[in-house]
């Protein structure tokens, strides 16, 4: 019996997609789920595919060329652990593993390094895309054994989105947890792209009055210029949808209790972590919570009024122009602030990441992808060393020119009170970061008062107490 | 040989001023540290004192009264699990061990566990106030078995801070890590506190060009009303400081780097595990760590230009008076949020905290003791169900009053290029918490589009997914 050359376990839509990706490549590829329906149901639904179905581990390891590759498409946590366990037994050494779910990189750091003591090669794999980037093309984010990797890359390159030069939206992310990390915050950066529409979206239906159709519009027009991404693309589509029962756009019926899956929040604490300052992302983090306490939020609408606010009387065509120049303005904050942290986390884990390598693979494929990301590539392809996007010419370039948009519309919300906490957040990440005096000198100076957790100076070496309490 | 009241492991400044405290309230205490020249530092600099040296795990324990009562000062950490599994060995059934460092909840949950098991009682305990106030006396926080704790409260409540009506304060928080826990969230406070004097301090500095002499005045007037607190009154006090090589004001030779250890983050964290919006204090940890990267500050300043901005030339002692409420103001929302986050923490854990009693043991010790603190004991005594305080009438009527300062000084601040992170965090978590619909509609009609996540409605229970791929 001939052996097939990938194996799929996991046949919920994401495995099931990202297999039929595959087979479609040319591939044959052996399929295996711990319950036999959904096995039976992926052969059922795609009749003359090159998928062979199994039914034990035994039959599923047995089908495989060596050294095997078989790709995890389970639920990050204890059902991936439980499903290398059922596996181990079987494999040989060299045989690699891929866990292609949504897995927190502190457990794929640990099952590279359990795994490779016994000889098996383990790969975690950021994917994004969606149900659909996993069947027609996700970005990939692959991080573990290099030698492992370059055995399956010629399958992941041709399962990959093609960005519009042509090359596929995967890389060799890093050793251990890199891949999943760079997944991690890559959706971080998508929580922070959500919301930064949201507000400005909010901004133009509470502060500028424009109907639904006509905010449509807009994000169609700025899909057309140096937003041009797949989140404003879908933003604009959204914005037409009608609800079929009531009539209304489906935005308005639609209940604003954003969920989250907990992978902005990882984003956040390894911020956290690390000692990397993240607001913006973290911010819109915080806002999905706040969003979601939707019951006392309506309790608390009847009890706590702001100002009475005039109608906006100014240009509203204007005014729309400045938002989207703020829109820009914060995105880059949050670009900044995310690539600043796989800098750190770079250092801190040894990947040595390659951030250019990254801004290119998520031109296509995954939720973020977005013209722009080219800029980032060409700024670290100018300065492979560039700490902070900001210091690179072109970012520095726009980000002067548009603070004075930002700060109009962060005013004028504030005012009118309309809360922009991601927009507010990006102007204080970049008016502190240009600070080359901030006023932590109040705060180590009350800690070394009440704590004696000394401090240093401006003008000389040293860390120095003073005695406060005698003068 | 008699025995001993209380014993003290660790005779780093805080064991040992905490030991003096307890001892200086009548008690006998035996004291012990790893190397034995800590102790005999402790008793030669104290004579006459009623503390017993000792010099072996085996005599420190036998040296105590039983049921033993012992307080490890020890570093939070790796310490703390070494040195209670050298005590572990000589200990009896109904010992209790109090933990006083700054450890981390879960820690303090899992040790409360394990020891429980062995029958030993374990006590981790917040202990607020620096140095001074281990010595004179600080804010207690305990948590862990209620009737251990009834053994040692009459020593607590003697070794407390008393608040102006003579209260101790200390009070039995909760079970397990519950005392530590509200440690962390009192420190998380502080770290908003600080980063909002720190930005009001800026203000007056960089937008109106007070001098230090001036801010200190402002702020020892500022000490006499509303704010009246221990971190204002420092500020003060540090501003009249000189430098004694320089002449200079002494908070103009401390280096704008602000270090922190790490509780701060913890209770962002935790924030994040929780789902609890607490935007305040994460912004202030980010400042922080924004802050430490002076090098990188500077550079930056040389290359990124703000706008140009016209000196202030309205009334000085107008916007003063606006920052002062701008700063109560968000401080109401900095408490808000820590307090909603003891709400959600307690029925996570199972702790029933009481919330009021929190407030009054942080009425005097701790370095976030206030006056406002009465104010948060009220609004709990009106309604101990209270979900948050700016549903009190008090935090209502005075934030509602308060408001349209914090909005004016963010507006000025964001056009004049001075960040205010936890300012404009403030009024953004106000307006989003008094909004009955936020733009969260958009992010669920996104996540439905691009992963299939499902939404619900706003005009009928359920769980809805649309199709928007045909129309």
């Amino acid at each position: 019996m001939s052996k097939q050359q990938i194996g799929v376990v996991g046949m919920a839509v994401m495995g099931k997609n990202l297999a039929l990706n595959i087979e479609s490549r040319g591939y044959s590829v052996s399929i295996f789920n711990r319950s036999a329906s959904r096995t039976e149901e992926a052969i059922a639904e795609n009749p003359g595919k090159n998928l062979v179905p199994t039914y034990t581990i035994e039959e599923f390891v047995d089908s495989l060329e060596t050294p095997r590759k078989i790709m995890l498409m389970v639920q990050a946590g204890a059902a991936t652990d439980a499903t290398i366990q059922s596996l181990l037994p079987h494999l040989d050494k060299g045989d690699i593993l891929i866990d292609g779910g949504n897995t927190f990189f502190q457990d794929t750091i640990r099952r590279n390094e359990e795994l490779a003591n016994s000889g098996i090669n383990f790969i975690g794999t950021g994917v994004s895309g969606g149900e659909e980037g996993a069947l027609k093309g996700p970005a990939i984010m692959p991080g573990g054994q290099k030698e492992a990797y370059e055995l399956v890359a010629p399958i992941f390159e041709q399962i990959a989105a093609k960005a519009e030069d042509g090359e596929p939206c995967v890389t060799y992310i890093g050793p251990n947890g890199a891949g999943h990390y760079v997944k991690m915050a890559h959706n971080g950066i998508e929580y922070g792209d959500m919301q930064l529409i949201a507000e400005s979206y909010d901004l133009m239906s509470r502060l500028l009055g424009l109907s639904v159709d006509e905010m449509a519009d807009i994000f169609k027009e700025w899909n057309e210029g140096e937003l041009d991404s797949y989140l404003i693309e879908i933003t604009a589509d959204i914005l037409t949808h009608k609800d079929d029962e009531t009539g209304k756009p489906l935005v308005d019926v639609i209940l604003d209790a954003a969920g989250n899956k907990g992978t902005g929040k990882w984003t956040s604490q390894s911020a956290l972590d690390l000692g990397v300052p993240l607001p913006l992302i973290t911010e819109s983090v915080f806002a999905r919570y706040i969003s979601a306490m939707k019951e006392e939020r309506v309790e608390a609408s009847t009890k706590i009024k702001g100002l009475d606010v005039q109608p906006f009387e100014g240009d509203k065509k204007e005014l729309v122009e400045k938002i989207r120049e703020a829109l820009y303005f914060s995105k880059i904050m949050s670009y900044a602030q995310g690539f600043a942290q796989l800098r750190i986390a770079s250092e801190e884990y040894g990947w040595e990441l390659n951030y250019g390598e990254i801004a290119k693979i998520f031109r296509a494929g995954c939720i973020i992808r977005a013209k722009f990301l080219q800029k980032i590539t060409d700024a670290y392809a100018n300065n492979p060393e560039l700490k902070n996007l900001l210091l690179d010419e072109y970012f520095n370039e726009v980000t002067q020119k548009y603070q004075k948009s930002v700060r109009e519309v962060v005013a004028l919300a504030v005012q009118a009170g309309v809360p922009v906490p991601t927009f507010s957040s990006a102007i204080a990440y970049y008016d502190s970061y240009r600070s080359a005096d901030l006023p932590a000198n109040i705060i180590q100076a009350q800690r070394d008062y009440f704590g004696a957790h000394t401090y240093k100076r401006k003008d000389k070496e040293g860390i120095f107490h003073h005695d406060w309490y005698t003068k």
